[in-house]
């Protein structure tokens, strides 16, 4: 069945049965009225909202709606971790072609759920309209304590350049999907979850506050990009030691050519890069479960300035960069 | 200037000036970072989240690109009106087509500055992204003090039905414009702001909750759908009196027929519907210079259910219904 055939209100009644009551006793009121209603304590509130757009940010010959579902709600829930926060409401808007099959909705709603309850994120409200392309847009709510921020601006000359887990998985997995190429199973596997199910760093982004770190962005836009953000905001450059660029090793078997390339701007990858003082990166390590590796150093110069420096420690030229959403 | 040659980065620094620095002390960092970031109170925080897409919910041979701005934040502060809400902050994202002019999306901007300075809200944030067609989506938060919510569910058999304003004239002035009708100045400037510039009704909304009410929504869909929703929440049934319809003179005028029609099922007029104990109307009347109109009442009977009387309080059969986006 079609949306058109169902009609607004019982997609709307649909989608509610499977979002579900919530589950934090501070909802006061969740789907169903003109707006949610929360309780707040005295607290720092942090607020987030990013778009998925069809044949813009994703494809559905490769990834299920039940991918876009968790997706559309992980990229959020990262901007909250990377700013050091804890994520707690999520509000949708659904801008869905008429003839949308009902199942790819639910589908889609089920993914949201998936990642909602791996996070304790309550899915508080939203709207649904049609429109001549899909459109998934999620506004998130977290909070965070006085003192804990992350922000872009907070790098000095003298901190290291750090990154959780690995690099260019996400751009690996998209090649492999997008050009149908064949692996084992585990690497398949791994480059799958990978591009199409990022698991954002709440966890990670909660030790490095702990930590004292006050500088960090999610990778979104490409390590070359995001990085050059957090340098143009803290008025710092900084320098890449390539040779330290973690790459998972089944990334490094499949695409050993394209691999640098990934790993510096190929976006997505949803890790967290932070600069910080190289004393506290041991604390943090020990830690985590994943991987922290310190790939570079904040250095003064041109804000936002970045040189790339092999294993001799002599620059690179790079022509790539990150993404822009609006140069193709 | 298209937006694609511009890119997106200084896209992004044009709008946060327009945009400007957060006026509230509250709000710690805004536009700039991965996520906004502002102090909360211990109280009740309300949130929501709407689209406006472009040949769905607005024609730009219409509408201005200010007019949007103005109507895409205003769609929203008024579902935190309908909850008895402050609204304080607002994350935007832009869905955009490469070709987009820069000049659209600078007004696009200064129309949302227009109402958020109206209603002293912060644009804290946002996203944009490159897309087939523009959506605009925008969340706003609010806040609310505990006890003092305006919900659906909240009617009671007994109540009068009463609606602040008057009805019907958004769905006047898009008629006027869609079918380039000619008035007089005074009912043209009237049904075109009626239509482009609806004015959320915040502080009727904070008057009904200083007299006790506690059961109202936003008239977005229509009256009828919207007292539907009312109904099927609280369990209960109204009737409408056709004669008490409050209809602007110059609406009158200008659409002598179709104006009980677009009265109860024209939709957009973002006045509040709400149900309340007969006696304290005269209360609400005195204390608001707009006007406050008693249509009806609810009953016992089948949820959501609606008889519309006329004058001599006969039953009235009417096919239209309000909005539903899904079915055209």
């Amino acid at each position: 069945m079609k949306v058109s055939e169902l009609g607004e209100f019982a997609l709307i009644d649909l989608i509610s049965d499977i979002v579900g009551k919530a589950k934090s006793p501070d909802v006061v009121l969740g789907v169903g009225d003109d707006a949610a209603v929360w309780r707040c304590e005295r607290s720092l509130q942090i607020g987030t909202t990013d778009s998925l757009v069809q044949d813009v940010h994703f494809d559905l010959d490769v990834a299920t709606w039940r991918d876009l579902g968790w997706k559309a709600l992980a990229v959020n829930i990262s901007d909250i971790a990377a700013m050091g926060g804890i994520p707690q409401y999520a509000l949708v808007s659904l801008s869905l072609p008429l003839e949308t099959e009902v199942e790819c909705v639910t589908e889609l709603c089920h993914g949201m759920v998936d990642i909602a309850n791996e996070f304790s994120v309550d899915i508080v409200g939203g709207n649904i309209t049609r429109s001549p392309v899909t459109v998934i847009t999620l506004s998130v709510i977290g909070k965070a304590q006085a003192g804990s921020l992350l922000t872009r601006s907070a790098a000095l000359a003298g901190d290291v350049v750090a990154v959780t887990g690995y690099l260019g998985q996400s751009a690996a997995g998209l090649r492999m999907l997008k050009s149908r190429l064949k692996f084992d199973d585990e690497t398949t596997a791994y480059l799958k979850d990978a591009h199409l199910r990022p698991y954002p760093r709440v966890a990670q982004g909660q030790v490095l506050v702990e930590h004292g770190v006050k500088s960090a962005i999610d990778l979104s836009d490409g390590l070359l990009s995001d990085l050059a953000h957090i340098g143009e905001a803290s008025g710092v450059a900084a320098k890449i030691w390539l040779d330290r660029l973690p790459v998972h090793h089944l990334v490094k078997s499949a695409f050993v050519d394209e691999c640098p390339g990934m790993a510096l701007s190929g976006g997505e990858d949803y890790e967290l890069l932070f600069t910080a003082r190289d004393s506290i990166i041991e604390g943090i390590s020990r830690s985590l479960a994943s991987p922290v590796t310190v790939i570079g150093e904040v250095v003064s110069g041109r804000p936002g300035a970045i040189t790339l420096l092999d294993k001799d420690r002599r620059v690179v030229e790079w022509d790539g960069r990150g993404w822009d959403h609006f140069k193709e």
